[in-house]
């Protein structure tokens, strides 16, 4: 019963990792490979799905007094925001028009690998810092209640002195909450300048991991149920696939430290000092993820050895039934067999108990064997 | 009758790791994640259980003359012995009433991000040295005898100029041998400086590790010789639980290493030369804790090994008894099968000794059998 | 169904990796060691197969106004190009004519060191820097779609002021968009100096690479499929094909890493300032690659134990089959047996409605032991 | 034949490593943990079984020209030999008489640390150098002939300008040849100072590991023979047994190499330049301890594989001669069942020959049987 | 057939590994601990075998335009060769007469324990540089074409300003084509100093190397041939012997890479800068060495995991045949035995047809059971 219903749980979670393992699988069709092979460098092609029917565009500056917020459509709308000493955020959700990436590469002198990898949904995490600006590509992987699925995109950022560029395929209301404590003047952030608002940013990204992290805890912990409880056929597959989930997401979370300890140890002018401990407490987080994942990774393969010593033993149960049951039954078959032969002179024929002391004799063996069994203790 | 007494004696124990792997599981319900999702960064919110009714605070101030102990309410009970030459010992058992944290906060100038880290119980172990304050977070892994079970739980230290705060979310009392030797000028501590009293501190929390190991030895010794002696199908769980369990203890370990040995690095104005030998000294044990958690690994993968073996062998003796039996009947079965045909022209029916024959060439098939199966070594 | 399908697709692809196995085995025939053997170090002799029928020497000389191509035939051909201030490019496809390599190392004076690592087509890939030149020899591994099979072949540079030579075995086609490129100026090619169509060159080695590894990727798709849907036998051989394929992988990409990572980090003339961010997007990518191939060979080592699992879950089912069948019919023929025993004062054979007694007897065993089946979860 | 004899020789080693585990099994009942808690740190405690009667204290004194050796029973005896420029070597062998520890403390200026670390038998090695003195603490693994065990102790070593303290539990005729040495002027050692003489010390501490490590060596060939000629269920346990014992030794062996590195590194006064080739052989010697453990246990691992495979054959083999018994008698025990039938009318019964032809196809089929077994390869 | 001849082909190799093994196994019988236990450091004494009947001592002398060979009976012989400016080679063939070693020591100022390292040939691979000389250990592995063996011995190598010695235990023959190259002056060694030998002695004890490797190679590829082709019992043993041998060989391997790069680092005046091309080639060789020993272990590995599977697939297959066999025949037999018991009253027996009716039962079920097996695609 109990079973039962641990099943029906893991079955409406078993499909999340299948999920993503598909859609994170490594080199899938819109790879950089195939579809940019031949190209020059930094040729600006967006290789993702397109995820998002309209991209949207927000712009925000705000500085401890006043905060301003619209929507635009192209550059120049960006251009009176531009060399105000307020921060100034321009988030992008939705990567597949490329002209309006390209008019900020020009703007702002954005060097085109960096435009390119922006575009590139499968650049691997990384952090380009120069003179006038820093980008930082990260992944998100966020929980899709509705669909139980996880899924991975692309977000980057370019910080320059007064203003952060966050680019993102789709899934921009994870960064709802910055915008509410902007408006409504909550937290530090209005104090501070666009480093702070970029470690912001970056600690949403982080955060969302944790919660990613937290329903592959949920369905380790199902599966640990199921397996010591009801173990299964179907659970092998469960289990691989849940390591290759992991496997996936060590590859979007590993880079992560390296980025922020990059950050912390460059000093840039565009980090002020007191955004660093800021910093510093986004780095334990990134440990802290890494770390978690590789304790994952470590009980699943755990899980996947206790399974097998639970099919094993499964398996020397049914062996057990089958050696117990010919072992019994095979001497007693043999015993009544002889006495089906017909040979005219058998001496026990003529005997008129010896049908009830062939029934003894064959009990006897009954109760010999079971004695047997029970010392060997095998039931 | 041995393998009975040792069932027992482990099925006391094995509800110690279930427990605490129960407990320590990363990313359970009141993790940062799913609390603190949306709030700004240094929010101060408590994320554990509340594990003590009240929150007991425990001011000892003391030099080589004079110790006071007094148990106080607020903040503003501090401040007569804030500013003194004597070290000031506050401790807190309690974490649930944040209102006495923020107070700390603001009156001896803690970063928000600390007071963060001090109520968030899923921290990672770590230290942070400022110019005015060194910061410290561990995990204490104490061994409770009554319900005999491993408890968890995070244990945060300040360590200023002249005093010392530590913060726990309750055993307060493995601190008592520490209070008494205060008071009654046992060792150095009263000769010494809030440095050393935050040594002594940390040794303790050091020593409950060294401890929590002895149990788990025990456990591994007692499982050991279950597997040796009797290997049995519940074995699989309760090594899979004892393997998880020392993922979570080396979890917890391992950063405590990085931490003393940053604090003897660091040539902080808080910690006195003098003290520097002693915390070699601890460095040391940390070592050595790190290093027989990873033994205890070792010898639990090796023990999993070792019980599916034994399964495998328990096996290889079932198949044996079912070959044997079956080698030696099937063969027998068919002999007396054929004397059962009904033909009515068989040659051997007018033979007047054709049974005895029989029983002679069963006999003589029963010999070979065994004769071939102890060449074989089967038994 | 299904299955059929996905056999026969694997069945194509099947032969991909056997092939590059056997190609890339180390120490074949004709490696250094049994060839070499005993002629002093500096020997130019050619270690590989003939791979064309005649060697082809591509040479372009391009400024940003003017580009010429020609084929050559002898060094002294060269001579008009050289000191010139336009960027030469010598591509040598087919390396079995020692001559023209000589005639090259003596003009301009490369180590006879390098002439022989060019030669000998077992070179592990490298660097060597020196103030005049700056050696580079990788390998390249191109999908050869007509025989559906990966193959590897050397490729090494010589990176000059104002030269670059590129030799390889075959499949010179790879560099056509690149000719493509500086004919129709495309791209920053023409602008740029020898060391930018450097990157340029060793940008497609690298992406030839990507497409490499999509393949396998493929493969993994098909044979993880193909493990989890119809598990058989054949299957070892392919997941431990694929595993070698991996690490013969491993063995030619590794070492690109440092390559790449030396390029950056040695300030040598001959690379200009503008070209690193370049450099830096290649070290990327050439991590990027370590890390597939790493992801690739866990997936295939979860892959076999998966496998392994699905095998024993088959077996499993097979004795549970057997068990049934026995542990139902043998009592059952035990129980006809008795009925068959002659003795004379059966008080059974007496009674009218023995014979469907029995029958009554073995259909109650029968639906008991299905009973009992049941609550195993057998079937 | 050989078997037997190769059993009977490894049952005799074989108590060897299980009784070394039992002894080094880490905290085990006397450790630090439970002993000495609550203790202040420096206590003066000795934590080990008192393994000698009563405490031998030899002293040693010499340069070029004389020697002078005696037994003394308290520290004011030393006092004499203080302050000369001969090298003085106090050995002691015992430890559980504290007070003559404490006394030294005093006298020449020890750390208390030192001193509490000296008599925690489960200190780990490790190396600590002050200005005035050099303190070292190694394990001993001594070869017991007599009861074939191998033993394990701490052996502490202080050096000083012109003297060497060593302390150890038992076992101090191990630096008798030393002490031969000395009187006879063999060797180097009355030519060279104190640190020269330490160097002789730690020489023969990690000679003795390479006996025990040759015991080991034994072991593992007479296993491997076992294994390898006559695989067994009792075998598990031997190499369960002896992979931690290497995992126990490699815990004594692995921190002497660090110990030994600072000893080159370090440029303390106390060493002198001319033992530094010395140091670096005995380097070179710990490495190849080192090495010669992790090649141990690589060798243990691929047995303890071996042996699972050599058992998994076994079974193999005893399913084969079920399989082959019950595939040939299965089939002739139907037959001969259809002919034991009572049908009135079964023409078979009417022909005079059917006997004989059962008994033909019966013979078929056996013949037949065989042959599909031998094409499997079966026997 | 085909699996016949691999067979037999891997038969005659399969002595190979096992010989080495045996020879390379740690701590044999004369090991430096048991022989030379209790002598002080720096004793001469030869621990190996007597491998050679007499000692060889061959001296080359050279510069650019003369050469002078002659073969020496004692040191007193090289006087007149020491102090000139040409390359002085002398070159040592079998270790056992110590005398000459000792004299050479005194002659040229070598310390003792580099004395004592030539003749304990189980020393670790290791460099000693000191301002006088450079001493070098190596492994030498040969393959023996006669007894189809690889075979290990120790090389030792002294450089000073202008002679280089040689010590080796035996197959001095593979150091003849340096003896014809200096002769004939082919190459460039009569035009480069004695570190320019010293490297050319290197490269052929390097290139042994590759050989031997190439043996190992051949060997893997056969029994993985015969493992995918004709899994049986024996491989176990061999794959085991395999890995082994590898272990021996990174053992002998890896120290060579840590040597030839501290030649190249250490800025000796004995090195020319000239011969840093060279020594950098050698040193890529040794990493060649070390990945392909890698390499050919995790092939090693795999091939044991493919080994395991294709022996459980057998069992499968014997399990199939055995279930397929019973599952058919056991209902049959109980129906034949349903009429063979003699109730007076059985319907059946009154019907004419019955008898054919129960042939048509059996062979209904025959075909349903053969109808299943198919869909389980069990044959």
């Amino acid at each position: 019963m109990i079973n039962k219903s641990i099943e029906k749980a893991v079955g409406k979670i078993a499909e999340v990792p299948l999920n993503l393992v598909k859609q994170l699988y490594p080199f899938k069709k819109k790879t950089r490979a195939s579809n940019k092979l031949g190209l020059p460098p930094g040729s600006i092609i967006y290789v993702g799905e397109k995820k998002v029917d309209k991209v949207k565009i927000t712009l925000t500056e705000y500085d401890e007094a006043n905060v301003e917020t619209c929507e635009i459509k192209s550059v120049d709308e960006i251009d009176p925001f531009t060399d105000t000493p307020q921060v100034t955020w321009v988030s992008v959700c939705g990567l597949h028009e490329t002209e309006f990436l390209m008019q900020i590469g020009e703007r702002f002198k954005v060097h085109p690998l960096v435009l390119e990898d922006i575009l590139n949904t499968e650049t691997r995490p990384k952090i380009e810092i120069t003179d006038d600006y820093l980008f930082i590509v990260m992944k998100l992987i966020t929980y899709n209640a509705e669909h139980k699925i996880l899924e991975s995109e692309q977000v980057s950022f370019i910080l320059g002195k007064s203003f952060v560029f966050s680019f993102m395929e789709r899934n921009d209301e994870i960064f709802n909450p910055i915008k509410e404590r902007i408006k409504n003047q909550l937290g530090k952030v209005r104090k501070k300048g666009s480093d702070y608002l970029l470690y912001v940013l970056m600690d949403v990204v982080v955060d969302q991991f944790f919660l990613a992290l937290e329903k592959v805890d949920e369905r380790i912990e199902l599966l640990d149920d199921e397996v010591l409880n009801a173990p299964e056929k179907s659970q092998v597959e469960k289990i691989y696939n849940l390591k290759n989930l992991l496997l996936m997401l060590r590859r979007s979370a590993a880079p992560m430290r390296e980025i922020v300890n990059q950050l912390i140890k460059d000093d840039s002018d565009l980090i002020d000092d007191s955004t660093e401990p800021y910093l510093r407490d986004l780095y334990d987080h990134t440990i802290h993820i890494s770390e978690s994942i590789e304790l994952q990774r470590e009980i699943t393969t755990g899980l996947m050895e206790t399974y097998l010593s639970m099919m094993s033993n499964k398996m020397n149960e049914v062996m057990k039934v089958l050696t117990v049951i010919a072992t019994i039954f095979i001497p007693l078959t043999f015993i009544v067999g002889i006495y089906g032969m017909n040979f005219p002179n058998m001496p026990e024929m003529g005997w008129s108990w010896a049908y009830f002391a062939v029934w003894g004799v064959m009990i006897g063996v009954v109760i010999a064997m079971i004695f047997y069994f029970r010392k060997k203790d095998w039931f």
